[in-house]
C-alpha cells in the first residue's frame, strides 16, 4: 500500500457504485489501493489490514458497505488516519439501515459519512483529495480546476435551458 | 469464562438494561459472566475476546450495543456460538440506529435480535435459556416454570379486572 | 415431524425467500420439515400444531411471514423451543410492518429475529444449525467448514480485483 | 359476556388508555365487557376466549395492544364479529410498531384499525355505537346528540376566541 | 342510493385497487353503489353526497383515497353510519401520507383503517359484510363460508408443499 | 372579516403556536381575524366559512391543525385565496402525521406548508405580509426592517461569542 | 426577468417534474423567467442572482431542488418576495430529504413547500398565480375558470364509473 | 482567522451541543476560531465568510446546524477547505431533518457528516485533528495517547464490572 489513498469495500457487489469514486480519483491524478474485505466474513484478514494501516504510507481511508454496515466503524477504530464511508443501498430498507451503521459511531471513533449512493462515492473520492491538498500543492491546483469545470458545466446548462423557455415565456 | 452465557455490554451505560437480563438469568439458575468491551474503544481487546468464544465453555453470548451498534455483529463474525443481540436506545433517533446496525447481517453471519431495551434484555435471557434447555433437563424444567407462572400473573389480573368492570358495565 | 428444524410459512408467496433457507440447511447436511400454515387464515389448524413442538422431536423452529407477521409470536407463545423469524417484505411498507411484528415481542415470550428478506433466510438456517451444532460434533465440524468457505471465496475475490485495479491505481 | 360490546387489553398497563373507551362507551349508555388476555401470554385462554366469540350475544370486539400487537388480528382470525383495534404506544418506537402489526392483516381477515393512543380509544367506542345503532333506534338517537354537544363545543370556543382576539386584530 | 354498500374513491386512477373491493362485495352477494368524488376538486358536490348518507339507505360507507387522503374524515365528519377507509399508496411516499391522513382522526369522528392497497380493499369489503351480517342472517352463512374457503385453500397449499419437500428433507 | 389576514386553528389547543404567528402579524403591523373552526367536528360551519372567503376582504388564509390535518386542504379546495398551513404536533407521530396530511395535496389545490411548530407559525406570518407587500408600500417597509433587524440579532451574538472564545482558542 | 415568476431549478435533471409546473403557467396565461442555478455547483452566480430579486419585476420565485435542497433556502434569505419550493425525489430516501431541507427552514425565512413531485409542480404555478390574482382581476378570472374545469372532469368521470358500475351492483 | 480550525454555528443555542467540540479541541492542543452565522438570517456577511476560507489560515472548517441545515453545504460550495458538520436535533423531528440536509449533498461538494449530537460534536473535533496529524507529528502523538486513553477507561471500567457481577454469576 504505498498510494496516498486506501479504498475498502465490504463485496465486489458494490464495484458500480465504488467505480465512481475511482474515476474520480483518477480524474484528480491520485493514487489509490483497492480492497475487498469484509468486516464479517474475513474479521481476522479484516483487522490486520485495519492495525497495518497507521504503519503505511496510507493518508486516507475510504470504506463502502452496505446493510449493517460496520466496515468503516472497524477501520476507524483500530487507525488515526482520516477515515470517510459511503452508504450503499441494498436490499429493502432503503440504505437506512447502511446510513445508520456508518454514521452513528460513539464518541471518540470519528467516520466521515457521504451521501448514499453514486453522489457519496464521488464526493469521498473529492473529501480524500481536499485533505491532501492540504499539503500538497499540485492536488490543491487540480481541485480547484475540477471545481471551476462542476461550476462551467452548470452555467452553460443555464445558457442553454434560457434559449429554450425564456424567449417563449420570459 | 466457565460460565455457559457470556454476556457482553459496549459501554456500562447500558447497566440498567442488561441488569434486566441478568437477573432473568438469575430467576432461571442460569450462570453467566459479564463484560464491558468496546468494539470501537478496545476493538484489540474485543477481537481476542471473541476468537476466544469457541475455545471455552460458553455456549450462548448476548451483546448490548447501542447506535452503530457493531458490538453483537464483530462477535458473530469470530465465533460460531449462537449470538443474541439486545439494540439500546441512546440518543435521538429512538433506538432505530442500533436496531438497524444489529439486524441488517450479511448472509452467513446470523445475529439473533431481540426487541429494543428491557423487553429484548429479558428475552435475550430467555432465549438463551431455551437454547441451553434442549440439552438439559433441569433447566427445561425451570422453563415451563417460569412460563407458567408469567401465564398465571396475567389471568390473576384479568379476574381483578373483571372484579372492578363487569359487575359496572357487563 | 422426526427432523430437528421446523420450517413454517405464512403464505406460499413466501417460498421464493424460504427457499434460500431450505437450501443452506440441505448444504450443512441437517433436516427439515416445512409447513404453510397461516395464523390468521387457518388459526385453529396453526395453533395445534404450535401447541405440538413441544413434544415432538422439533427442536428448533423457523418462521417467514410478511405485512402484521404474528406467525413467529404465537409459535413463541405456545412453545419453549427457540423461534427464529423471518420478516418478508411484501406490499408498499418495504417490510418494516413486517419486521417490527416479529421483533417487538413482550418481555417473557422471545423471537430470535433475522434480516429482512434473502439474508435473513440464509442465516435463520446457519443460527439453527449453530444451535443444534452445540450437541452435535458432526454439525459443528461442518458449520466450520461452511464459515472457512465463505472467508475464503471473498479473500478470491479480493486477489481478482487487486490484480484488476492495483497496477493500475496503487 | 351478555353485553354487546367485549373489550379486551392486552396488558393492564392499556388501562389509561382504555378507560377512554369505556367511558365514552358510558356516556352513550352501552353496556361492554373488560377482559385482560395476552396473545403471547395466555395464549390457550386468550384462543378459547376468541373461538367463543362468535355462540355469544357480543356484536363488536375492541382490542388495545402495544408494541408486536397480535391481540386483534388473532381475535379477528377466530370470529366474524367486527374487531376494532387501538394500537398503544409502548417503548421506543412511537407506538409505530403497535400500529403496522395491527393494520397490515392480510386479505380475509380486517381488522378496524383506529389512531394510536386516546382518541383512538375513544373513536373505537363511537365506531361499535355506530354499528350497533344501524339496528337501535335508541342508540342511533344518543348518537346524534353526541355529535351535537360535541360541535356546539367547538363553536363555543370560537365564539370566545374572537372575543378575545378579533376586537383587538380584525 | 338503495344499495347498503357505499363506495367512494377520491380520483378514477383508483379504480384498480377498489376493483379487489367491489369483487369480494359481488362474491358475498352484497349490493352497493359506487362513485367518484374528491374532496378537494368536488367539495360542494362532496358534501353534498356526504350530507345525505345518514337520511338513505346506505349502512356502511367504504373509501378509497391517496396522498392527503382527507375523503373518509370528511365523509366520517358528516354521517353517523360507520366510515371504512383504505389508503392508496400514490406517488414516492409509501402510501404513509395516505395513511396518516386516514388513520390518525382526532376523538369524536372514528375512520376504520384498513391495510394498503389491494389488502386493504378486499378487508374493506368483509368488515362492511361482517356488519351487515349482525342483522341478516343470510349474509352471516355467506361470511361463514368465505372464512372456510379462505382455510381450505390455505391447508390445500400446506398438504401440496409436504408433497414436495418433506419427503425430501424431513 | 374586514381583516386582510384570516387565522383559522382546527382545536384551541393549539394556541400557543398561533400565538407566535399572531404576535409576528402584530409587529408588522397586519390587522387578522381568528377562528376555532374544525373541519371534523363542525364540518358544515367550516364549509360555509371557507366558501365564504371569496367574497370577502381576506387576502390570505393561514391555517393550524394537528393529526390528520384536513383544515388547510378543505379551505383549498373552496377559495382562490392563497392558503398556508402549519403542522401542529399532537401525540405520538412526532407531526408526521399533521405535516403528510397537510402536504401532500393533489394537483390542482395548492397549500404552501410551513416548518412544524413555532418556527413555521411566525414563517406563516412573515409568508403571509411578504403576499400583502407585494401590493403595499408600507409593509414592503416594514418586512425589510424586520429582516434587518433579525440579521443584526445575529451579528450581535456573534460579536459576543467571539469575545468569549476567540481570545481563548483563535 | 421582466416576466412576474421566476422559475429556479437546481439541475437540468428536474426538468421532467419542472415541466408540470412551466405548462400549468402557460395554460393561466402568466410569463415566467427559467433558470438552471445550483447552490451548490454555481454558489456565486446563484447569490448574485437571489440577490437581484428584490429589485426586479419579479413578484413570485418557484425553485426546484432534490437531496440536500438548499436552493429555496437560500432565495427566500435573499429576497423578501414569496419563494415557493417543490422537493423532487432523487436518489433512495424517497424525497424525504428534499422534504426535510426545503421545509424545515427556521423562523423568519418561510418557503411556501408543496407536495413532492409533479403534483407539487403543478401546485406551485397555482400558488403563484393565487398570488398574482390578488391584484390581477383578469388572472383571478383564468384562475376561477381553471378550478371550474377540474371540477367539471371529475364529474363527468363520476357519470362514467355511475354507468359502469352502478347498473349492476347499485 | 489565525487557527487552523473553524468553528460555525449557525444559531447560539447549538451552544451546549457545540462545546463538546470545543473541549475536545482544547484537550488535544488545537487552536480554534468560533463564530455564530446563519447561512439563512445572515446570508450576505455568511457568503463572505465562506468565500475568505481558501485564503485563511484555516485549514478544516467545522458547522453546526440544525433544521434544514443548509450551513456546511454553503460553506463546503465556496471553499475546498474540508467541511465536516454536525447535524444538531431541534423542533420535533429527531434531527432527522437537519441530517438529511447535511448528508445528502450533491455529487462535488461534500460535507463529511457526523453523528447526530454532542458524540458527532466530539467526532468532528477529532476528525478535524485526524487531517491536521496527517502533517504535524506533535499532533499525531497527542492523538494516540487520547485514543490510548479511551481504551484504558473501558477496560478500567471492565476491571469494575466483572468484580461486581462474576463472582456472583460466572
Amino acid at each position: 500500500m504505498s498510494a496516498p489513498v486506501a479504498v475498502v469495500m465490504g463485496s465486489d457487489s458494490d464495484l458500480p457504485v465504488v467505480r465512481s469514486c475511482l474515476e474520480t480519483l483518477d480524474s484528480l491524478g491520485v493514487r489509490y489501493s483497492v480492497q475487498v474485505l469484509s468486516a464479517h466474513r474475513t474479521p481476522k484478514e479484516f483487522h490486520r489490514f485495519a492495525e497495518s494501516l497507521d504503519e503505511s504510507a496510507v493518508k486516507v481511508v475510504i470504506g463502502f458497505a452496505g446493510r449493517a454496515a460496520h466496515l468503516a466503524g472497524v477501520l476507524a477504530s483500530l487507525t488515526v488516519r482520516p477515515v470517510i464511508a459511503v452508504p450503499i443501498e441494498s436490499g429493502t430498507l432503503q440504505g437506512v439501515d447502511a446510513l445508520y451503521s456508518t454514521l452513528q459511531m460513539p464518541s471518540g471513533v470519528p467516520v466521515a459519512t457521504m451521501a448514499l449512493g453514486k453522489a457519496g462515492a464521488v464526493n469521498a473520492a473529492i473529501l480524500a483529495v481536499q485533505i491532501l491538498a492540504l499539503s500538497d500543492e499540485g492536488i490543491h491546483h487540480r481541485l480547484f480546476e475540477h471545481r471551476r469545470k462542476m461550476t462551467d458545466d452548470v452555467l452553460e446548462k443555464n445558457r442553454r435551458i434560457q434559449a429554450d423557455f425564456n424567449s417563449r415565456g420570459g
